[in-house]
């Protein structure tokens, strides 16, 4: 925006947004009054319309600000730690342990509370949802299916098409802790054993599915995926 | 209720509902008011207040008047016509038929919509958004489990947890096209071929999971899921 950093008037806008978004994830959108932020942000009603022109803006603004949240997914599933040479035991371990922390990750609270608010008010800001699908959503499903894409050329996986399988893994791991909250609200959340334990089956499941072959444990010969023809 | 069916007082107790539906589901439970569901329905708010005694019971009672949508559900994934010396072809034939059947049932707008309104409102009604999920949403999964079980004892399937086997089908065929109309609303539909595409992949890939053996077409010997152990 047009305000110096660290003067007055930046401070306020950041005052604003973080008011905002406390109240839009609380009390959705149409529960929020731009009087409720003000008070919350410490600033007049008149100045939170001088930095948003309306709720709908400010609620535009905030939705789209959490793209840091979503570099942080992004940056997790880039970066998988399976050079070339890695053994297949060490790449299935990579994999389980990515599923870890990408469910710990997207069951924060926080997180949880924004997808509810996007997807209560999709019907009345399509554009808004489509924008942020595209390039949260979406975005992360893309650079782990290049993940898969890799994994695929270092042998480990049998992947011929590689955003389905980041489609998948996503399905596996996430259909169920997700929308157990999503239906039930946040307050009987998973254990973290239960998540790790969700984690690890759903990718064994991928493995079974997408693997190159049988896990090297099992001593079973090299079988190609049906995926991979 | 108390009316007698067919009554005066019983059709305006249907028309309430079926008014209170088509507003809560076009504008939300904060964006529905109880004059216009009374408007709606063509009577007095008088009368609405007479049946319901307030919007959130009104509320409740639609959303739990969904079971009829749910039984359709459940009898779709019961009914799988694999009996005691079906071939594998024919019952992988009816996963893929069931897979096509469960995607297009669900991806219907008014569940859509239904669903979208039950997470929007589950910070506001836990324990309605919960009562749904378990006598909806896991109802549906364990049955469906059941026939996985049954499937399994038919030695089409190794499954070795028919809830989390189920649980991984609907991930597999749900996450991402329901995703996208939960974010991206529901003017852009997907069409049939679309979905009859994504259904049968999921339903490959289900079976490369938790089929008892690599599918007869590839001609390879029988090899037990890693779930089987």
């Amino acid at each position: 925006m047009g305000f110096p950093p660290g003067g007055r008037s930046a401070r306020k806008h950041a005052a604003i947004l973080e008011a905002a978004t406390q109240v839009f994830l609380a009390k959705g959108y149409l529960g929020t009054s731009m009087e409720e932020i003000a008070t919350m942000a410490g600033v007049s009603k008149q100045t939170v319309y001088k930095h948003f022109a309306d709720k709908e803006t400010l609620f535009a603004e905030i939705v789209l600000a959490t793209t840091d949240q979503v570099d942080q997914f992004i940056a997790m599933v880039a970066d998988l730690p399976v050079a070339p040479g890695t053994s297949r035991a060490d790449a299935e371990e990579a994999l389980h342990d990515l599923a870890r922390r990408f469910l710990s990750t997207i069951m924060q609270p926080r997180i949880m509370q924004l997808r509810r608010l996007i997807i209560a008010n999709a019907d009345r800001f399509p554009e808004l949802g489509r924008t942020w699908y595209e390039q949260g959503f979406e975005r992360v499903l893309a650079t782990l299916g290049a993940t898969f894409q890799r994994l695929t050329e270092q042998g480990h996986l049998a992947v011929s098409d590689p955003m389905m399988a980041a489609n998948h893994f996503a399905g596996l791991l996430l259909w169920i802790p997700v929308n157990r909250v999503m239906f039930c609200g946040d307050d009987q959340p998973s254990s973290q054993a239960e998540l790790d334990r969700y984690a690890d089956i759903a990718a064994s499941t991928f493995l079974a599915a997408y693997g190159a072959k049988s896990p090297a444990r099992r001593g079973s010969p090299a079988t190609a995926s049906p995926h991979a023809v």
